[in-house]
C-alpha cells in the first residue's frame, strides 16, 4: 500500500531523512522532503510545524519527523490537534502506536537511533492498521482538548 | 534540591505511578498524585490534560507523565503550549530533554520500561540543568506555535 509521506527534519538529522526518504520511494511511496535541504543550523520548530500542518490538512497521509534526539521535533508537531506524533526508539513502540493511538506522524532521533532500526519501526509505522474500538474515543480525545473535561 | 512534581498515568501504569511517587518522596520531592487511584479502566488524554494543566499553571514545578506505552498521554501532554514532554525510555534521551528542549514533563511507557531505566531517566530529568543558547530561541518557539512562520 503506497502513501503519500511528508518527512521534515532538523539539521542534525538530515543524512538520515535523504536515506528514509530514497528508502521509501524504492518502496514505492510518494514522498515531499519539506526540508531542510542542508545541514545549516535550522530551528526544529519551524520545519515541525510545516511539517504538522501537511499532514493536518491532508496534503501527505503521514509525516515522519526527524532530529538530533526527536525529542524537539515531536513535541513542536504534537502542538498541533490534527496529529497524533508518536516519539519511537523501537518497532514495538511503532507498533503500538498505530494500533493504540492511530499515530499519523512518527519521529525518531537521527543521533540516537541507528539506520536498520529506523527502517524497522517506519515500516511498522506504515503497515500496522489502527486497533479502533476503546482506542477511538481516547483517539477522538487527543483531537479536541478544548472538549475534554478534568476527571475527579 | 526538591521540586514539587505532579504525576499522572493511566490504568496501565497505576503501579509504576505508586512506585515512582514513593521513590520521589523519599529522595525529599514534594509529590502530587493526580491519578488515577485505581487500575480501572481510564482514558489517558483526560490524565494528561489534567497533569499539563497542573506544571503550565504553575501547581507544580515538573511533571511526570505514564501510561501503557507513554506515547497516548506523551500527545496528550503537549497539546498544551505550555509543557514540553519528552517521551523517553533511556537516560541520554532524558538528559537531551532537558538540555536540549528544556523539558519540564518526562513521559514513559510501563509496559516497555523496567523500574531501574525509569528510576535512571526520572534521576537525569530532575538533575540535568537547560542549557540555554541556541536552545532558549528555539524553545520559546514550542511555547508560541501561532508567532512561528513557515520556512521558506
Amino acid at each position: 500500500m503506497a502513501d503519500k509521506i511528508a518527512i521534515a527534519s532538523d539539521h542534525a538529522a538530515v543524512d538520515l531523512k535523504a536515506a528514509l526518504a530514497a528508502w521509501l520511494r524504492e518502496a514505492g511511496h510518494e514522498v515531499v522532503d519539506l526540508g531542510p535541504a542542508t545541514a545549516d543550523s535550522v530551528d526544529y520548530p519551524d520545519y515541525g510545524y510545516k511539517l504538522a500542518e501537511h499532514v493536518a490538512s491532508g496534503q501527505a497521509d503521514k509525516g515522519v519527523a526527524l532530529c538530533g534526539s526527536g525529542i524537539g521535533i515531536s513535541i513542536a508537531v504534537n502542538r498541533n490537534p490534527g496529529c497524533r506524533c508518536a516519539l519511537v526508539s523501537d518497532g514495538l513502540s511503532a507498533r503500538l502506536s498505530r494500533e493504540h493511538n492511530d499515530a499519523n506522524v512518527i519521529a525518531m532521533g537521527a543521533r540516537l537511533i541507528g539506520i536498520d532500526t529506523a527502517k524497522d519501526c517506519l515500516s511498522a509505522f506504515l503497515t500496522t492498521p489502527f486497533g479502533g474500538g476503546r482506542h477511538q474515543r481516547r483517539v477522538d480525545k487527543l483531537s479536541n482538548p478544548e472538549n475534554v473535561k478534568e476527571p475527579a
